[in-house]
């Protein structure tokens, strides 16, 4: 029994530092790299890779909207066609970079408002989906849990994987609950890293009015983007290993 | 006997048309296509590299500084690993795009000012060298006849080619005349033509002060930012051709 | 009986010209100067703001979401805080370039998709006019007729404009018929001057259904980036000369 | 007798925080805003200045570069138009800013590269303080004690006063240290507040060398950008006070 922690990473700027990468890099197993477009350069993205080689974590790109100022967290009504070459765009970029250390990507993980979008309007699934297959069909798109991103995901033909968010409460549908509404994060270190194991174990959690769903999770989401957050990935990787659980890339076979 | 013709493309950004790509493509052999530093963007780059295929062009990356508004003509003093970062990603951004349509770089043409400083500094040449390598090493450098780009290239133990230019005077040195001074750019179309053609047969061209010097050229710049200059690299085909010379793209073998 | 005709210009960015500025500035009154977020940059903002001033025009501020490579076409989720920060920031940016040439602005007209979301959302139009206001509480509002625009100006307490089309056709509510749909653009030069013509002197024009329709229009909107657009401009304004009507921008008392 | 405390402040951007801006803002008298060449963005902007109106401090723009990922510190051979427009530019955005709060600018002090090339190269400074004057020749702009930027702004007829650094040696010749050398940067806070207020009483202090030298400065540059430099700013401050030397802003008469 196995499971995959995937963390964003790589979100620095410029001068400007964000995240707490290099604490949470021993606790996670695939990270998901920044490209340019939401956050971080190359010379950033640089640095993440060979700090990620050290660690021996596999890679993904992170593509995101152009946008900088709002941390491609602003939806923008980018054509189909933008979001495709945008996708190929930053794949290749940091592609370009890992290869500088004689690594290869893992995956490729849509960030932000581009997730988002992608999780309810399968088109644009199926723009992100297709880039990423036609850069490299070795490449997983990593999709939210039993969302339309899988749906687009299975049409392209491109290899996926789906994620749960360790802290965040499910609905009895299996969406995410809005973060608008209370209860949507769970902040208590200990359920989390429980939930996470069940989840694991036995593929199901508690959703949040109470019945138990069924959650298929190939990697689960954490966060490293504050001290808090990244003692909340030690616990469950902690907690599962306690468990004889493996924690491993879901790119490794 | 053969030669290469490379030409810039791929200039475009966003609703902004710049050169006369299309128009250009059917006399040239190799293009180097702009990366999103100094001129275009995803979207843009998809395009050309669609044309390009149609075409059966060679395709080059030609990375510059992030320099939009000054179109990566503007010096900057970027550090070297600046430079190796910003390149190998722009490196990688185009080989994505080009991935998307089955296809492979075959080289790297810095641009702009980032080019004008390789020329000078062997610093600055090395990082470029080193990215391309480090990225792929069956990619060509382009290099400046006889500058110090070649020794970065041969220290870096990059594969590279050298280019002459077109239309350019050169000194009795073998450096091109500044566009400062008069005479440094040849207007006459079918002069050019005849000095490429001079340059491919014996490998000499006559210098600025008239006196013969050799000239290394794997490959001829031409340009297609105008109706004009694309006539001239007709004339140059034409005039090849008729000498017997085949044209194709450097890294055919 | 006069009537202001404004243009938006210097759309130009970096080595990239758009538009027909200096063959269309002798037609019109107005003008919408880019500010950097959708297109232009200093120097071509400067060298803009010099032209209209030889020609007389009065100059406005064309503010955009920040967004070159989509020329600020794309709707984006930015929050009223920041359109009213983009917004104030663009109007004092171009001020300064005006301020170098003695010159004042006149009025702030928001562009591409910002006007597009602010015609519908009454919130995006409070945004924009309460930026404009407390800027700069001389400025006009330049409005889509009739549209919440004008409430949104009328509550903020700017003074406010409105704008009718030159070359767009009219439903029977008075809004334009979408760009999708046929017959929303007319490209008869000879008609969209008479129509031109109707609306200035009775306030009236035949919508789409071929019923009349009121339409107060305080400046009538044109285009320079095609040369047919500024032939168009020329009709216009040769014909309404012709029938006693002067040209003058609305800000001049 | 009184003196001006001046630091940069509202570098944050976007999602990035950068500096101890609301730490500082009570013991400086005048801030310098980042303008969203090498830093910030609208919002940030906003929110700095409605921060610095609460601590009733005077306000002065910080133009840069533009370079978001060099942070303004790499030099860039722009030409000397292109340096005026993009000061004229930056001025009148952040002004535009400051208005929506009722507020002014006081000054300009040029950023990083652009400062360090306009010490060196009177033609910089003059593209600097023609661009000043021209927006509003109410605006100081702030030079470098006895520089060239000081003839560049008496050329240009600008309104200037001179800065000292607080924490930096200064040469015999008046001029900084390089921070390439060792003692460039004077870390002792005890000792760099006394070396302020001998500079504010005698207008003079003491060279790397051990020699005095005169060194005339209507302000004095401190930073905010780490809890320790918060610290010296304080200690600085309180040293002033106890020694009767008023606190206020240069432009404050």
């Amino acid at each position: 029994m196995h499971i995959d922690l995937n963390c964003d990473m790589g979100e620095s700027f410029g001068v400007y530092t964000l995240g707490y990468d290099e604490a949470a890099m021993p606790y996670v197993t695939s990270i998901n790299v920044a490209c340019g477009f939401h956050a971080s350069d190359p010379l950033n993205m640089l640095n993440t890779v060979k700090l990620a080689k050290q660690y021996n974590l596999a890679i993904g790109a992170h593509p995101a909207f152009p946008d900088l100022v709002g941390f491609g967290r602003r939806v923008m009504a980018a054509s189909k066609e933008e979001i495709f070459a945008d996708v190929a765009y930053q794949i290749g970029a940091l592609a370009g970079i890992c290869q500088t250390q004689g690594l290869k990507l893992q995956h490729v993980k849509a960030h932000g408002a581009l997730y988002n979008m992608a999780e309810k309007d399968i088109a644009v699934g199926t723009a992100i989906a297709e880039a990423i297959k036609s850069v490299d069909p070795d490449l997983y798109m990593l999709c939210s849990c039993g969302s339309p991103m899988v749906k687009a995901a299975q049409a392209a033909g491109v290899k996926y994987v789906e994620e749960a968010f360790a802290d965040r409460a499910y609905t009895k549908e299996g969406t995410l609950v809005p973060r608008s509404q209370p209860g949507a994060v769970i902040h208590d270190v200990k359920l989390v890293a429980e939930r996470v194991l069940g989840l694991v174990k036995t593929g199901k959690v508690q959703a949040i009015d109470g019945t138990e769903i069924a959650l298929k999770a190939d990697t689960i989401c954490v966060h490293g983007d504050t001290p808090g957050a990244v003692e909340m990935i030690k616990e469950i990787r902690e907690l599962l290993e306690k468990q004889g659980i493996t924690l491993k890339a879901f790119g490794i076979s």
